[in-house]
C-alpha cells in the first residue's frame, strides 16, 4: 500500500521525524531454532494425520508463528525473538483434532490452535510455557459449511472456515453471517469464537458471541458440545465459557451460527457533529432508542482531524468552510450503515435515525460513508506500509458504561501522550466508537508516534502498559474504568490485567476449569490463564 | 380464586372424576422436625446478624421450607414430607451474607439462598447433603435501590427486592425493569438473575440474563465481583456463571441492571390464527423480521380451547362462528402487547407486525389481549384453587429451535398424556409459546389430570420424567430435542436431566467451579451440582 507523500509530510509534522525504514525481513534472515519434537511424539502425530501433514520445515513452522500485533510485526523486522513452533500440524476434522490432543497429552506436548493468526494479543504465540515442544495446530483443513438448517436460520461452520470463504458457502443459501471484523480477510470462525470477536456491523448483526448458537470443542478431557436451544436457564450458561476460550480450554471446531438473509441493499451515509461529547450523546440516543444502523462509527476529534487531512479524494477546505457555516468547529466523523432486505426498509429507519441526528445538529457529508465502506479493511496494510516506515503503529480498544467513556478516553489518552512524547513531539491519538450499546460504548484507539529505533520494544510496552494501567486501574486504589479488551481478547498481552477486570476469584475459576478439561497444562501455554493460577 | 361451575364441569368431562377436596394444611398439622442448629453455630450465626435475626421458631423455618412447585404444594397438603431448614437467618446487607457464609462454612452448616420462594424446581427445598444441618438464607433485607445511572441506563438493586418493589423504586427514576414473569409479586431480584428467568414481556425487554451487567456475589472462598464495561473480549464471560449458579455458586447479594425508561403508552391486542403450525410460523416470521411485540405469546388449539371454553366473559359460540366464517377451524390465539413512550411509536411498530400477521392468515380478536393482560399473574392462584379440587395442575417449560420444535411438542405432549392417562381418560396437556427469537421458541406446558389420590407425587413424578425423558433424550440414543428448562432453571428436579445438555464434561466443569468457589460444599446441598459431581 502507497502512502502519498502529503500524508507522509503531515505525520513528520506532527510527531516528529520518523525512525529509519524498516522492511520485512526474508524468513531466511530470522532466528528459526531447530524443532525440538521428540520424535516418539512426532510419530503419534503422523499416526493421527499421516506423515505430509505434521510440518516441520522452517518456512512451516514460521508461517505458525506468533500474530499481528505491533511486538509481532516488529519480529518480523528483527526486532526481538520470534517464538516458533516446533511442528505445524494440519488435522482434517474435529475428530483428528480431538485425537491430536489425545497423543498431545500423552506426550506432554503444548498445542497452540492456529486460525487466521491474526491475533493482536499474542494469542497464538508458540510459548511452550512448562512444556519441552510446542506444536501450531493449524486448523485450515477444518473448511467445511457442515449443515443449514435456513427454518432456524442456524449455520454449522467448521472452525477453520474464513471470513470471505463462510460468506462465499452461506450466499449459495441466500444467508449471511455479517461478522466484519478488520481481520475479516483472513481470520477464521473458530477464531471469531475463541476471542469473543466483534465486526464493523455487530451494531446490526451482534457481536460473534451474539451469533453463537453453540459449540463444538476438543479438549485433553474429552470432546464437548454445546448449544441445543435458543435460550436456556439449564444452569450457567457454559458457552460462554468456550466462547472467549481462547484456545486454553480446548480447540473450537464447529461453531453453530445465527445467520441471516443476505441483505439485497445496503446504504452508507457520512454526518459530522460539533465535537466528541455531542457526537457521542447522539450515538447514545441512537443505541438506547433502538435506532443504532447497522455499521456506526464515531471518530474523535483527532481521529476526523486525520481523516480530512489525508483523504486526498475530498476537497478537504472547501468541507470545513461548510461545515464551520453550519456551526461545526470540532469536525466529528459519523459513519452509518444499513443493510436490508429493500430500500424501503433501509429508508424507514433511516429515517428515524436522522431525525435523532438533526436534533444533536448534525450535519450529513454523505460521502464519509461510502468513502470508508471502500477503506474499510485497509487498516492492517496501512499499519505495515507506515511500520515499514519508521512509524510507531498500534491499536487498541476498550469499553466502558456511557457515564465513564469520556474518563475512560481520557485517561487512556494522557497515558498514550505521556508515555509516548519525545523530542518536544507528541504522538498522534486518534479515538473512534465502533459498537455502541444501550448501556455504553466500546473505545478503539490508534496510536502514531516517531519511532524510538534505540529500543522499539520498549518503547510500545511502556506505552502499551500505560493504557492498560490507565484502563484497568492497576497499580491504583480504584477499580478498573473499562475492560481490558473489547473485541481482542486477553492472550499474552493482558493477562496481566485480567484480575483487576475478574478478581483473583475470577482468575482462580478459569484456572480451576482450566485443570479440569486440560489436567496436563497442554492447551495455547501462557494465554488467557498461566500456568499454576 | 373462585372457578365457576361451567368450568368445573368441562374439566370432569374432559379428565374424568376429580381427586378429593384437599386444603392446604394449617402449619400445626405439618411434621416439623426440631432444629439441629449446633449451639455454637448458632452463636457464630447470631454474632453477624443479632440474636434477632436467627430465627427456628416453628412457622418461620416452615416459611421458608421449599418453593411452589406442584409436589411442594402437594407437601403442604400433607402429602410427602417437607425439608425444613434448622433455622432462618435475615442478613442485612451484602456484607453480612459474607460474614455468614464465612461462619457457615466454618461451621460446616449449609446454606440455602431463599428470595421469593417461588421455585419450581425444588430450587430451594431445605436439603442437607452431607451436612448435619442448614439454614435458610432468606435475603429480604437486602431491599435496597442501591444507585441509578441514568446516563448509562444502569440501575443496582440489591437481591432481596421483589418485582413490584423493583418497578416501584425505578418508577421513582422514570425507569422501568420490564421484567414480569408470573412469579413477578413475590420473586426477588436475587432470584430471577440465580434461575435465568425470564419473563412475559422478554420478547421486548429480553431475558433477565439480557438485563444483568453486572453481580455481586458472596461465595465461601470471597467476595465476587463481575461486570465493568457492556461487553468484554476479557476471556469467557464469567458473568453468566454467577447468572444460573441457583445458590450453589454464590449468594448474589447485588445485580446491575440494564433499564429503560418507563413505557407511557401500552396496548394489548389479541389475534387468531389457524392452527398451531401457522401460528408458530407467523410468530417466527416476526422474530426473524425484528417485529415481534414486547409481548408475544401464541396458545396452541388445546390452550386456546381452554381459554374459549372457560373465559365467561366472552360469547363464546358466536367468536367461533365469527372465526369459522374467516377460514379459521382450528383456533390458536396470539396475545401481542406493545410497550413504548408514544402512540404513534407503537403504531409504526403495530403497522408492521399485523401486515405480516394478515399475510398468515391471522384475523384480530382485539379483547382477547386485554384478557390476558389483566389475569396475567393469576396463574399461581388458579393453580391452587383447582389443586384444592383434586386436580393434578402443573407447567413445566423447554426450548428449541424453530426447526425442531414441532418435534418437540408432539414428543412432550405423548410423554404427558400416556403417563396420565387413566380410566379412559386423557390429560389435558395445553401449550403455548411464551418466547420467541431468531433461532427457535420457548414451549410452555400447562397440564390439568384428574388427581390419583392413592399416589398423588408418584403420579406427577412419573408424568415430570416422561416429559424431561422426551426433553433430553435420556434413555434413549438420540441428542436432546430441547433444554430441560428455559426459564425455570435446575434445582433438584431437572439435575438428572443437566448432564444430556451440557455433557458430562459440562457437569464436571461446574462442579471444577464449586469446589473453587465453595470448597466446603455448603451452599445449596443437591441443586444444579451434587455433591461429589
Amino acid at each position: 500500500m502507497h502512502l502519498p507523500p502529503k500524508a507522509l509530510r503531515w505525520l513528520a509534522d506532527r510527531i516528529g521525524p520518523l525512525g529509519g525504514d524498516t522492511p520485512i525481513a526474508p524468513d531466511s534472515l530470522l532466528a528459526v531454532p531447530d524443532s525440538r519434537l521428540p520424535d516418539d511424539a512426532r510419530r503419534a502425530l503422523e499416526a493421527v494425520v499421516g506423515v505430509e501433514r505434521v510440518l516441520t520445515g522452517r518456512g512451516d513452522r514460521l508461517g505458525r508463528a506468533g500474530g499481528l500485533s505491533y511486538l509481532d510485526l516488529l519480529r518480523r523486522r528483527n526486532y526481538g525473538e520470534i517464538d516458533v513452533p516446533d511442528a505445524v500440524v494440519l488435522p482434517a476434522d474435529p475428530e483428528q483434532v480431538q485425537l491430536l490432543l489425545d497423543a498431545c497429552a500423552a506426550h506432554d506436548v503444548g498445542v497452540v490452535p492456529f486460525g487466521g493468526g491474526t491475533s493482536v494479543v499474542g494469542g497464538v504465540n508458540a510459548l511452550r510455557g512448562t512444556k519441552e515442544s510446542v506444536v501450531a495446530l493449524d486448523l485450515l483443513r477444518l473448511d467445511a459449511l457442515v449443515s443449514v438448517d435456513p427454518v432456524s436460520r442456524l449455520a454449522v461452520l467448521q472452525a477453520g472456515v474464513r471470513g470471505p470463504e463462510a460468506e462465499r458457502l452461506l450466499a449459495a443459501h441466500g444467508l449471511t453471517l455479517g461478522h466484519v471484523p478488520q481481520s475479516f480477510e483472513r481470520a477464521t470462525i473458530g477464531g471469531f469464537a475463541a476471542t469473543r470477536s466483534a465486526g464493523q456491523a455487530s451494531s446490526g448483526y451482534g457481536r460473534f458471541d451474539d451469533m453463537v448458537a453453540g459449540v463444538r470443542m476438543a479438549t485433553p478431557a474429552g470432546e464437548w458440545r454445546l448449544g441445543v436451544a435458543p435460550a436456556s436457564a439449564a444452569g450457567p450458561d457454559l458457552r460462554q465459557l468456550a466462547i472467549g476460550s481462547e484456545g486454553a480450554l480446548g480447540v473450537i471446531t464447529e461453531v453453530t451460527l445465527r445467520v441471516r438473509p443476505q441483505p439485497i441493499e445496503q446504504r452508507f451515509e457520512g454526518f459530522v457533529l460539533d465535537g466528541w461529547e455531542r457526537g457521542a450523546g447522539a450515538v447514545r440516543e441512537l443505541a438506547q432508542s433502538g435506532l443504532l444502523a447497522d455499521v456506526t462509527r464515531l471518530s474523535d476529534v483527532d481521529e476526523s482531524e486525520v481523516s480530512l487531512s489525508l483523504n486526498a479524494g475530498w476537497k478537504t477546505a472547501a468541507l470545513r468552510r461548510y461545515l464551520s457555516a453550519r456551526g461545526i468547529g470540532q469536525p466529528c466523523l459519523l459513519v452509518l450503515g444499513w443493510h436490508g432486505a429493500t430500500e424501503r426498509r433501509i429508508a424507514l429507519r433511516r429515517k428515524e435515525t436522522v431525525r435523532v441526528l438533526k436534533a444533536h445538529g448534525a450535519v450529513a457529508v454523505r460521502p464519509i460513508g461510502e468513502s470508508w465502506r471502500k477503506g474499510r479493511f485497509h487498516g492492517p496494510r496501512q499499519r505495515d506500509a507506515l511500520l515499514g516506515l519508521g512509524v510507531c503503529v498500534e491499536t487498541l480498544e476498550t469499553a466502558a458504561h456511557w457515564s465513564g467513556i469520556h474518563r475512560l478516553r481520557d485517561a487512556v489518552r494522557a497515558a498514550l501522550t505521556t508515555s509516548l512524547a519525545a523530542n518536544g513531539h507528541s504522538p498522534v491519538v486518534m479515538c473512534h466508537i465502533s459498537h455502541a450499546y444501550e448501556t455504553g460504548a466500546s473505545l478503539y484507539f490508534t496510536v502514531l508516534a516517531a519511532r524510538d529505533d534505540a529500543d522499539p520494544i520498549g518503547q510500545w510496552q511502556r506505552a502499551k502498559d500505560a493504557a492498560c494501567e490507565a484502563i484497568s486501574g492497576v497499580g491504583t486504589e480504584r477499580g478498573p474504568f473499562g475492560t481490558i479488551s473489547h473485541h481482542h481478547a486477553v492472550g499474552v498481552d493482558h493477562a496481566p490485567y485480567l484480575a483487576a477486570e475478574v478478581g483473583e476469584l475470577g482468575v482462580g475459576v478459569l484456572a480451576a476449569v482450566k485443570r479440569r478439561v486440560d489436567p496436563g497444562g497442554i492447551l495455547n501455554p501462557g494465554k488467557l490463564v498461566k500456568d499454576g493460577e
